[in-house]
């Protein structure tokens, strides 16, 4: 099968490796949607971010792609981790990961688990409002914390909702707060909207951020942590920077409006493995549903309940490469298979797909490595979870 | 812990029913977010169904709760029932169903699951398009087929979207096509919409198809089966007819517009396991964002991500049952416990919850027994799926 590109072309430096992924998929037989990751791709990129990045620490985002492959890989390389839950925890000591690399970020977090976490050497947690810093207080007494604050002036293709983090007082009262606990607030987090494209869209945000910095240094308290969050861009068609650059170019302007800060977290997830993955899925049906319908309909074997939620509102707007690639294509609305009527990829925009598309043809969607496996529903409509291969 | 209800009272005929699961649930401990169903519930809900539904086979949407204690049970009690997968045509075999009693339901099947289907027994094939009716001629010879139909004049809380079946002259052709490949097409199935409230709201759409059933016979087609699919609602808060009433009345309204069909088949999903069901979850976090938020933020330990999917733009507005209920109740904006910011279930139209609520507590969701612990991600946030609990 002779695979051809669909659409926007990938940055150059993805080429090399886009044909690792899809010289493998090629030739390997699926029955059923396997999400195929490149852990070498996870590694070279992670090396890419860190060489512009400095002294910052990468604490990878293990909600993006928990894959034991790609944590032990990471762990190898030295690399820290963000963690969303004691599941998440456990894989990343599971891979070799050291308790004391691991911060437990999510600002919602179970007593049972605050208390397990603590017991098993997680030292630093996030949290955002006084009961959580209670809870912290009472089952990891002494632990270092720091408090997510909410910037509204995201610039990333999609900002984030007000879901976490507290305002400017708010953060400050939960600096004297963690301590009159007996915690060791060390500093804020924040996150400046997922999938922000280049460098410079981080400038308001950070601004905002250091207005808030330097308040809390004038009220007294000895910051020493800024936790950058994630942000970090995958190739989704849009152009993006190249990760050295934009990596580099963030951390030029932190120190430009920071100084030297001892302890820099990076979390990056979706910039680090997004682009390492390829989902290999199948076509179960083409049809129209009228003869005077302009567009037609192209069922997948993958939809938005087995490993493409990230689809909801057309957020995502994957790449397809298909064995007909190259020939007459045609308005499509793509969807999944199930019996839900929600599960509908592309409709508002229709894709652009080969004309000649049946069912049976295989398509490979590009860029698919985070946000994908772990969305993947236990067993909806009776379809299996999404498939991983690490290779 | 004192129960009570909030917001508006269920039909009384749920309360004896809730009672039960509700002292079973008062008294249970559980470690993760938990669905208990009633599968005795489950059964009495058949029997009002059936007891309206009169000749007609009630083909159960498995993909609402696959559990194989419902699916036991109703196959018990001589019930059919509709798959959308191969994986759920096993479920149904394997809990005793009969291969003559399951018809798949899905008009976009895969080819392996077409020809598996046909040589486990399956006999029975939905279809909207040439290219699907191609497939199963070839991999399901001289099966039978109904053609699914698009109808847009739903009134159901949630009409479906263009998904599945095809046009009135599309439809025609297709039977024509089906008998050209050997296939016996038997007659249309259509859907009223999810949620349908009351049975007077399905007249626009039998007008519908009763015009293509005689333009059909008109055509020369001898139509056998009508597939009048699911649409039979549950209780979310807003008032729905009792079930045999419900039934009943859209029966006769079949009869009014069709005359004697020798096989109706009906296909409830939600409307025979979802009140049979409840969801034992608690509060995680409780928060203001800022002293002059109005409302508060309430964490839960489920989200959109481990059950609870059909909250997706605020659908359903689940009845939450707290052990503060009774007490002073302020706004609250309800979100899940994972890192995604689009894990939120209710901020458009805040829930109005006590005052009093904080970490720890526990909250019942009612009604909750379909549609939720299939959608229920593989460990989206490194958290397990929802548990399922029968009893």
């Amino acid at each position: 099968m002779t695979i051809q590109f669909a659409g926007a072309m990938a940055p150059s430096q993805s080429l090399a490796v886009a044909d690792r992924l899809e010289s493998f998929c090629a030739t390997a037989e699926f029955d059923r949607p396997t999400l195929v990751i490149d852990v070498d791709r996870v590694e070279s990129q992670y090396h890419a971010l860190k060489a512009g990045l400095g002294h910052a620490d990468i604490h990878y985002a293990v909600k993006a792609n928990p894959h034991p492959a790609i944590l032990r890989r990471l762990a190898q390389l030295g690399a820290h981790f963000d963690a969303a839950s004691r599941g998440e925890i456990e894989m990343c000591l599971a891979a070799g990961a050291m308790p004391g690399d691991i911060s437990y970020g999510n600002t919602i977090k179970r007593v049972p688990d605050i208390a397990w976490a603590h017991a098993h050497g997680i030292t630093l947690f996030a949290a955002d409002a006084e009961e959580e810093l209670e809870k912290i207080a009472t089952h990891a007494p002494g632990a270092s914390v720091y408090i997510r604050v909410i910037v509204e002036v995201s610039m990333a293709d999609w900002p984030l909702t007000r879901k976490f983090g507290c305002d400017r007082d708010t953060a400050l009262k939960l600096l004297d707060y963690a301590k009159a606990l007996g915690l060791t607030p060390l500093g804020f987090s924040f996150h400046v909207g997922s999938q922000t494209r280049k460098a410079e869209m981080w400038s308001p945000t950070l601004d905002a951020v250091a207005q808030l910095w330097a308040d809390a240094k004038d009220a007294g308290h000895e910051l020493t942590l800024l936790n950058i969050g994630g942000g970090f861009p995958a190739f989704y068609g849009e152009e993006i920077q190249a990760p050295t650059d934009y990596a580099a170019g963030v951390m030029a302007m932190v120190t430009e409006r920071f100084g030297h800060i001892p302890r820099i977290m990076a979390e990056p997830g979706r910039g680090l493995v997004a682009e390492a993955g390829m989902i290999v899925a199948e076509v179960v049906l083409t049809s129209r549903k009228s003869d005077r319908d302009l567009h037609r309909w192209v069922y997948l074997s993958i939809g938005r309940f087995s490993g493409l939620a990230e689809t909801e509102g057309e957020a995502i707007r994957y790449q397809f490469t298909t064995s007909h690639d190259g020939e007459p294509t045609g308005p499509c609305i793509v969807a999944g298979p199930s019996c839900d009527s929600a599960d509908v990829l592309y409709e508002k925009r229709p894709m652009n797909l080969p004309l000649a598309l049946k069912a049976g043809d295989r398509v490979l969607i590009r860029n698919t490595g985070a946000y994908t496996s772990t969305y993947s529903s236990v067993c909806f409509n009776g379809f299996p979870p999404l498939d991983v291969v690490a290779i």
